[in-house]
């Protein structure tokens, strides 16, 4: 089972990114081409009968598999990235960090009025960032129709935080 | 043509990052799956029979395509990153930039003793997060083999500055 691969390989780094923390390490999926398209094949077959329309990856490692996946259902890639990135139109949405304060941006033009939206990022945290995805994505007039994360680390209940959005809330490997 | 098809939808944002500045905008080859994966098809018979080990992305767009590139390829991905993204251990590179400085790391065990290392980002421009990714896939025991663009400014002369890891120099897309 495709979890159980990713459990395998993927490793805990104590102290990252600061003392207390164990950070899920999921480079070492990077570094086997083999599970790296066993996993896309995974999510190619969870989603294709769903009428995703497109797939929102959130920089950075939102894009490995995000676009990976947005080609294999032939839907187009979003782009959701980090505040002054993105050359053209756009839209942004600020939101709290523990400390401090984040904003994404995505094109205008890349969603369509009413387009189904999937969001993938690798790791659902307490959920901030894909929830202010979900608010950006509709701002730009996108449907969010799901969530989907490589790792979830159940104990920040950032699914709590997603419902709203979309019940529609997958994650390969849970903690 | 591939280069022509490229050329068709990458847009010319005037003024970004600064003033006077023309930037090329590859977003709307995401916006197309069809495309992309004639890209990553493209990009995989161009390289197949190279002997290529493993393809490196620098983050962030070089995720894009690198990480497909090498799952086409078959061979592990190799993330190169931002300083302070990465959790495990890890050699850092730091490089000029016109004004400042930057540095790039990526995990020790991402590549083995003279393994054959691709290097991929979207832009070639001046060059210097490329020539720093192969100053840096050198120090960790890989070989610089190749490197390889989807858009390359030529009036930069990027090129020149990568010419003594590796001629094999590729960009799809040439301004």
């Amino acid at each position: 089972m495709i979890s159980e691969k990713l459990k395998n390989v993927i490793r805990d780094v104590p102290d990252f990114p600061k003392p207390g923390i164990v950070f899920k390490d999921i480079t070492p999926i990077m570094m086997n081409s083999t599970l790296s398209k066993e996993v896309v094949e995974h999510l190619k077959n969870k989603y294709k009968d769903q009428g995703i329309e497109a797939v929102a990856g959130i920089e950075s490692r939102g894009f490995l598999f995000g676009y990976p996946l947005a080609m294999a259902l032939n839907v187009p890639f979003i782009l959701i990235r980090k505040k002054g990135k993105l050359p053209y139109h756009k839209e942004s949405f600020a939101y709290d960090l523990e400390y401090g304060s984040a904003e994404i941006e995505m094109h205008v033009d890349a969603v369509s009025k009413n387009q189904k939206v999937l969001i993938h990022d690798d790791l659902l945290a307490t959920g901030g960032s894909a929830d202010a995805a979900a608010h950006l994505i509709r701002k730009c007039g996108g449907q969010v129709v799901g969530f989907n994360f490589l790792v979830e680390l159940e104990f920040l209940e950032g699914n709590k935080k997603l419902n709203n959005h979309s019940e529609n809330i997958v994650s390969l490997v849970k903690y």
